[in-house]
């Protein structure tokens, strides 16, 4: 099995060695992940510059290959310039930090995971829900099983899974449960300060603002001690909106 | 009806004080917008650095707020910080170039307006179907009217409507056209080039790649002469391929 790998937390981080070691178990990696952090970066891509690639090498060996860009760019790049095929599967993560509910749309290893889905190349986006995670260990064993369970039973076009774990020991997880992606957001609040200036400047924060209860939704599995595995697609098309706005007066848009 | 405006074109451009001008005439207009260019940076927020706010002038008169971030920073930075209450609705535009089919993932634009879907307030992103518009009036005048429908008959929470229009004079406009997001992407690839120092780059190019026929999906709607209406929702769970993933072996995952 060829596996393409990526990340949004850059090529040096802890969570894709782990995955690497592990993955290396069930086939052949390479690895093109971004030369520095790009969480939250979402589903951007560089068109206004150019990019670079350098090979990466940890201890003298060749880990991969680092792209100055974000994980959406990476995929392509990956497949198009570097592998010059499309592997079989592509792996992003292990990230530090749940992409879970709303945070699935500000997620930078989702979005390279969706790069590849476009790019009609199955993939799993694989993150541990803790921003300083200790138990990477069961997140990449699993990741790697679902790769092959991934491989055997195909998904649709467009379509990845999206994987969240709970930060808890291996024997604590009580098992690994189908999800959908929560409703649950944030509730934002930019925090004011002044410069050295006495200039203000705005920081993001804020709080999960719980919006599900059911166990089947991505972040209640993961705060109840489940594996979450949450099949996500690029068309974002609301059905249900759509058949409803058929009785809307369209006739009114045109000039009167 | 107080409306919220912003972009990811940066709040100097040519199709927001178009928009500007024609939402004037309709309701209460305030202005958020990127204080430079956000193309393509997807649904991209920021949380590494600070923000800062900045007074736009225009001949002397308060234009609006320039952001030095994203389009969806923008719109949580509008409602919480400079608006301090929902406005009744956001609306994003008119950006130069299409935001159909894939665009939709990598468009600022469409995420300034989903930003605002996700705060729960309705959103319109309205887009130009080309890089040098020449025709901006009438997606100003059309998006217009559909802020009043919208007001009048509500999206669903989590709801916003993406709306593409021809570049061509209003008299040939075919008509307004309900749509799904369609399927077409790019077929991608890297131009390799040499620096002055003789050092490789890679410039992303492309050109779209065709998946779709049917008048009902948004690109094909916009090529043969409809403004096309598409409404898209952040919950990105693939529902089919949940049904179809039950029957999966997840026994498989558990270690043996």
């Amino acid at each position: 099995m060829k596996i393409l790998v990526s990340n949004d937390d850059g090529i040096s981080s802890v969570g894709i060695s782990k995955l690497v070691k592990e993955l290396k178990k069930i086939g052949e990696v390479i690895v093109v992940a971004p030369s520095t952090e790009q969480s939250a970066v979402g589903h951007s891509i560089t068109m206004k510059f150019p990019l670079r690639v350098k090979e990466y090498f940890i201890n003298g060996n060749l880990f991969g290959y680092a792209v100055d860009g974000t994980p959406a760019d990476c995929i392509k790049m990956g497949i198009k310039n570097i592998l010059h095929e499309k592997p079989d599967i592509v792996i992003s993560g292990i990230n530090n930090g749940s992409n879970a509910a709303i945070n699935v749309i500000y997620s930078g290893t989702v979005s390279a995971a969706r790069e590849a889905a476009i790019m009609d190349v199955p993939s799993i986006a694989i993150s541990v829900a803790s921003h300083t995670p200790e138990n990477y260990e069961y997140a990449a064993k699993l990741v790697s099983k679902l790769a092959i369970l991934v491989c055997k039973n195909k998904l649709r076009t467009g379509t990845l899974l999206n994987v969240n774990v709970p930060d808890i020991p291996e024997n604590e997880i009580k098992g690994v449960l189908l999800t959908k992606q929560g409703l649950t957001k944030w509730e934002d609040c930019y925090e004011e300060r002044l410069d050295p200036y006495g200039v203000k400047y705005y920081w993001l924060t804020g709080q999960m603002d719980y919006q599900d209860t059911d166990i089947d939704r991505d972040v209640i599995a993961i705060n109840n001690g489940y594996a979450s595995i949450t099949p996500i697609h690029f068309d974002l098309t609301d059905y249900a909106m759509f058949e409803k706005m058929k009785n809307w007066d369209f006739d009114s848009l045109r000039d009167s």
